[in-house]
């Protein structure tokens, strides 16, 4: 239904027209969610929210990005899990900053990166930092997270049942879940939801990662309670704080 | 139709079970394609083609790489065209590597990469020897683009009516179009498909870039005589040479 | 008086009988800290809990790396503050990789990081990760912030006045100020200590910076009700925290 | 008989009138060209054409590069093959952009690549669009190898006894060798060809190479009826249709 | 006592007042120096030169960089020493870089780097070139070892009783250790040294690095007659020599 | 009359049978060599010094690289001298590096580099350094100038009319101008040799480049006195010593 807002459907001669417009690069990763939601959870989410707000703001949405930072053991579980496929930190930057360079080069001057991933931003920033040097005030850049804008208030309905272990240890949990379901519920298996204690956070660092650090499932907090209209409240919120962030940041 | 070899939907725990399988990477770009095909087109036949290959030998399909390396004037229209996002060179190379080295980490020895777009062949190559060196005899990893297995006799068969420009030159052309209209219908609009003279092939390259070179509408070639059933007849001969070259390049 | 920790006290033979033992490398930053703290806080911060932790664990401390990542504007007021010198991640990453590599080759396998800078952290990890890649079990290299370790009941000790911002924010604040008028108390101008309201955390990032989301001094949270019996807390609380750390984690 | 035209032999105050003229950078390659040939034949080949062309043209020849990158099994041996010493993608660019910023920054503004070896292209190209993004206008920077502009009527007379195999696989055969017999007689061992038959094009890349898709001479179609008066045909051809795409690239 | 030269104490509003004068980098290096100097002793010489000439030009005094470029063995003694803790060349090119951006984006335009270990020299030169060709003549950029400007005559001054070896041969030896004496007195151990003969200087280089051709002791020339005094001596000659420079070179 | 030592002119089946022997890379530069000399002094002395010395020890000898590091003021004129074409530190050092990693492919271990070109030495240096970690003693690579292993008393002999000015400064003066009247007497324009007064050796470095400093010829010391008897008594000296480092070395 977010047809049109897809440069991937556009010819050219279509694009040449949006770019008085914000175009929008979600960027998800390639992780383990464990046992019950696939690895592109983060490229779902991040694709599903610049949708809803690419169509607020009548912007364009360019192809995802779907593989991201390396995964840590206390935000994402790992690099232990199979299918966690992760970049370098200076290949994410490069990635960014080409396709920073090219936006603006195709006349582009609002970007609005949307990640879902939560070690990608590091890397995105600086990817920023040094494309904006070259730019000067000519060109915006915008990057957020689905999860910072979210109202306070809002944490307290989703974490109705289980408390809120903190954005990092959201993984694989409530909010990814419920998303999911909202998002794409034939991607999730709700019958592999179960029971876990949140972890603890990670106070240090340590390589090579401790294993036992980390649950055999990947799933750092329990997804218990999610559900698809928790997905839709979230979203709701969401999407209109973006919304003001963009139109402040670009206005 | 083929959720199941894709490994954006699967859980870990099933995408380690694959392990002894093949996994295919397809490369795309995102690039003009004329007035009566979209950017995506040399990613959505990367993945199609890849889709249909993993189906004959068990594989599993790695999500696509939607940029890819810089489009050239005479095998893409190159830079000059809005919608066209190119990557540089080292970028690709080391977002390569990046992702085979993931592979193998998590037990993969037999790797196909899938390209759709011309230009990215030489850095995809230096990616695969770099990794290459590393790995020895233990990872064999296989570059094809869709159409070099192509049998000669197919190619008379698509081009009954246009002349056959060389591959170079068959950008948004006779075998781009039918294989989208054979994969992908709406996204072709073919009331804008126009007659065009073949473009005369580079014998140079020259920077800055002659615009004259080009035709206006990015298309190198006629597009007139393509349909959904020439892309089946390229499907049908492309995929079972590849399943052929991949089973002795892996055996 | 720690003098006997460092190595850049040691000839090369007392070094050399160290190589047991864990050796510690401070990083730090050259930064703004607003009209009442120096630039280089951030190096001495690193330093003095780098010594007071090495006494307790037998460890020697290398010289401390005194220009860091870019600082931001919400967690150290940005780049826009004269006397914000900072480094390119990619720089960061080398020299953090380079440094352990020299240490692994000297003999040492058990590396501590102590970062008091919260914009390095992302660029030490990759360092860590790439070099540890190499050195597998051999080797093992821990990273830890001052501030994480703290147990939660000093943080309502510390903040018996004024409330907690959240460890981005508190820059030149409450904690920073009070380690400094307990490690260095020559240091600080206390006369200029103000009153300031806590400034609201990012939701997002944009590039050009904004200058107006930072307060004019660069104090991004009240730095009233310092002192350096609340330094001494901290040291107190923070320093057997991270040997526990040290113990476990080198065990 | 060309040495007027080299700059190495220039003095510094002789080259500084020649700004204004062309400049021709000869790229080649040390690779082996079966038992026949030496492992220069790419170096002389490209130096032989740019010295004249330059002569046509009253352009300058810097001194040639004489290695290049990587060598494939099916265009080159590959690099199995002792000899064969290659460059990386990344240190080729380099050295090009290194080269053609010198040019630009001692008053040139028409640089003339001239490249003998089938690997070379790709990281030219990318060495040339990066250095032209930052001349624009001003620098014109132009690439041809040898091959492309050749006439088609000459193809037929040079492969008279012998079928031509395409560009990729006309490896120590009969134009290199012909060349070779023409510009430097005394490097060809005439009583070492053999008769072969052509190898087949490669319809994909696997690494680790495999080593029996190459004969065990290096050389990848036959070199039967080659002759100096061949090369001569060639160069005849070749240097005024170089000498037609500067005119009009430069012009 | 020259506290309130150093950038490190300043705040940064104090810091912003000083952009017109003289900035100093101070580069060392972590390298043994025998038994009877600590490691650090090339930091502290580029230190108090630093300290004495910016008192002199009313410059300020940057934080100094403690890891310099790999130590030689006729030089430094080389990397099979424990303790000399080396950069590789491009990771000290980046570091100078990043500094010289930083610097010149605070609106300094005065640069001085005063380098004390004999092996940087090429790689900040490196990054003096490249920064330079940014800022052209708008930024000043100068580079000096503390020896290369002493005056003749002080030489046969110092080396009284011993030969003067050459100032790559000058390691850990009369000039020194004797300005190490003047300097920081409690980190020389004088019963530590040793009579031993001047090494002789390297004609070539080799790698894997001959362990035989350097002492075990790590020493090049003799130390004996080193004292305050002749540290003295040369501070008194230097300090003013480079002031001179720098008043020329920045004039 | 060294043609069979060098490695263009085999075939990769008489270069095969080489890989025991020594084998020799030429470095040189294409510099400014003041009005009498050409720009490829450097690369010609590197070739010719590269035969004598393989002559002798049955090496071979790979294609000299004839672009160096960047030529400096007092060492060879600067970067300002038309004609002076030079690299970046680190594409010598992956040039270097990618060369070593080839002959070592392909079964040499020793290896020996001839350096013609003063500034080119730390990063061949450093190239060697980061190879030979690779290797171990397996390989040993050796780096000469041709000037650091003559005799003190050719010195002597050589300068006998006009001072020595130390090795930086022999910059198109007698010992270049000798060796070239010596090895290539047709490219010495004897008629442009004027008397000069010699440079004043750099006790610093200044970005940007301090034009006066040098001679508007680019002559740093007086050429008068050159000839070719001088060249071969060099010559005669220099060869048989480095044939004694290089049977030491890799004896």
């Amino acid at each position: 239904m977010y047809e049109n807002l897809k440069i991937e459907n556009m010819t050219w001669q279509e694009f040449e027209k949006k770019k008085d417009n914000v175009i929008i690069l979600p960027i998800g990763a390639t992780e383990q969610h464990g046992p019950h939601l696939p690895l592109c959870v983060d490229t779902i989410l991040a694709q599903e929210f610049a949708y809803r707000i690419g169509e607020k703001i009548d912007g364009v949405v360019a192809p995802a990005l779907s593989y991201g930072y390396k995964s840590k053991p206390l935000s994402g579980g790992g690099p232990l899990f199979p299918g966690t496929i992760d970049l370098n930190g200076i290949t994410l930057q490069s990635l960014v900053m080409d396709i920073i360079d090219e936006f603006v080069c195709d006349g582009f001057t609002k970007i609005l990166i949307l990640s879902a991933h939560f070690e990608n931003e590091a890397f995105i920033i600086e990817a920023m930092d040094l494309c904006s040097r070259k730019y000067g005030d000519k060109v915006k850049i915008l990057l957020t997270n689905w999860w910072d804008p979210m109202s306070p208030d809002i944490i307290d309905k989703v974490f109705d049942k289980v408390p809120f272990p903190g954005w990092a240890l959201e993984h694989a949990a409530v909010t990814e879940t419920s998303l999911m379901m909202y998002f794409s519920p034939k991607l999730v298996k709700e019958d592999k939801i179960i029971n876990t204690d949140n972890v603890s956070p990670a106070t240090y660092f340590r390589y090579p990662i401790e294993k036992d650090i980390v649950p055999p499932t990947g799933v750092l907090a329990s997804a218990k309670s999610s559900s698809a209209e928790k997905g839709k409240i979230i979203v709701d919120n969401v999407v209109p704080n973006i919304v003001k962030i963009v139109k402040r940041a670009f206005g």
